[in-house]
């Protein structure tokens, strides 16, 4: 069995995770036959959002591990303690979180710096010839990391212009995508899928993420990680 | 096109809605070609929890509505301005928040007090005939207002024995399920699923969902409701 890491960023798509995006994940590796190891870094949300109104809440501070360990039912790993030799395969589900917990993309565009953890198993992945999925706007924190090392993979966030081209900035490739389609870099070993970015529906978003899904376990090395 | 009423009560399984029933919910919905109409109680939660450590925060205060709509991507209606003529059924995804906030259950027992503006609306559905959908420990809040109102509908938890006895203390009946099961009561309209109560893994609480939200949609009454 396959054990895949799950990354996530907060509990809500406009200060932490996709909720539906980081579920359907869940969902997607039960179905295959897959183990989920959630993680998230035990840093404190870039802010937080008033869901209702969209609007940021002045003076309230969350945690992105407490958050996120809503999605994971409490069972869930500091990132910090997670190793590449773990896991045969890393998800990082979309929402706002992705590009603002894990970097600060949101914020810095090309200029993204990735939280150091975020990077660190990143590249430990990526070292280890395994495969990285990234949904809705998380390619782009993949690429900060991915770009800025020499790794020129080839990802998507749909068709978004501003984000694509940032991406290029920071040295990777961006394929644009319909909202049902994955972009599979076999050489890089990144899948990716737009999902809410350009989802109308939930079905939409859960048709590319289980695509994703199935590509990220294809891509999972064999034999399968030694020490376990 | 059906349209579903989704009555959630905030974002979390230890002091609102069950995320993963939640989201399964939405995603039967769409797939069976249903509209869902998210919905949660403008109250203040009865608690907020750590998921991560599963304790009770003291001091921190959060607002169902609020939270809720952090599973609906901000598409929430103030569960006081829906009436029962707007929906052809309603679901109730579980998570401690479905006997916590929507009912007093989880503290009461047998002798719990429902929301209100649940019992309102659950009311409003019953008599109207529209089926009723509850998931995992919402049969007992769902029991605390039908079975006190002379409806004895049969219901799920599973097979939580102390649950079960507090549901027929209420005036309803416990039947067993495996997790993978419905209960489906034709009379009442009423469908249940015991989904986390059993559930180990995403995949057995969404076989159970998938079939309550077929039941669901095939209880709907025929035609459609009238002023759509």
């Amino acid at each position: 069995m396959a054990r895949i890491g799950v990354l996530l960023s907060g509990c809500g798509v406009l200060d932490g995770s996709e909720i539906h995006e980081s579920v359907l994940t869940l969902l997607s590796l039960d179905r295959a036959g897959a183990e989920a190891l959630c993680m998230a870094p035990d840093v404190t949300q870039r802010e937080v959002a008033n869901h209702l109104t969209g609007a940021p809440v002045a003076g309230e501070t969350r945690n992105c591990l407490v958050e996120a360990a809503r999605i994971a039912r409490g069972n869930i790993r500091d990132l910090a303690t997670v190793k590449a030799d773990e896991i045969d395969g890393l998800i990082l589900p979309g929402g706002y979180g992705a590009a603002k917990n894990l970097s600060d993309f949101a914020a810095a565009g090309e200029k993204a710096k990735p939280h150091p953890e975020v990077a660190r198993l990143v590249l430990e992945m990526a070292k280890a010839g395994k495969p990285i999925g990234a949904i809705c706007i998380a390619p782009a924190t993949v690429a900060a990391i991915l770009g800025k090392n020499g790794i020129r993979a080839s990802v998507t966030v749909g068709n978004e212009k501003g984000t694509a081209a940032r991406i290029v900035a920071m040295g990777c490739a961006h394929e644009d995508r319909r909202v049902r389609e994955v972009c599979v870099d076999r050489d890089a070993r990144v899948v990716s899928t737009p999902a809410y970015m350009l989802a109308t529906r939930i079905g939409e978003a859960a048709e590319g993420i289980e695509k994703l899904v199935r590509e990220v376990l294809s891509l999972v090395p064999k034999p399968a990680a030694v020490g376990r």
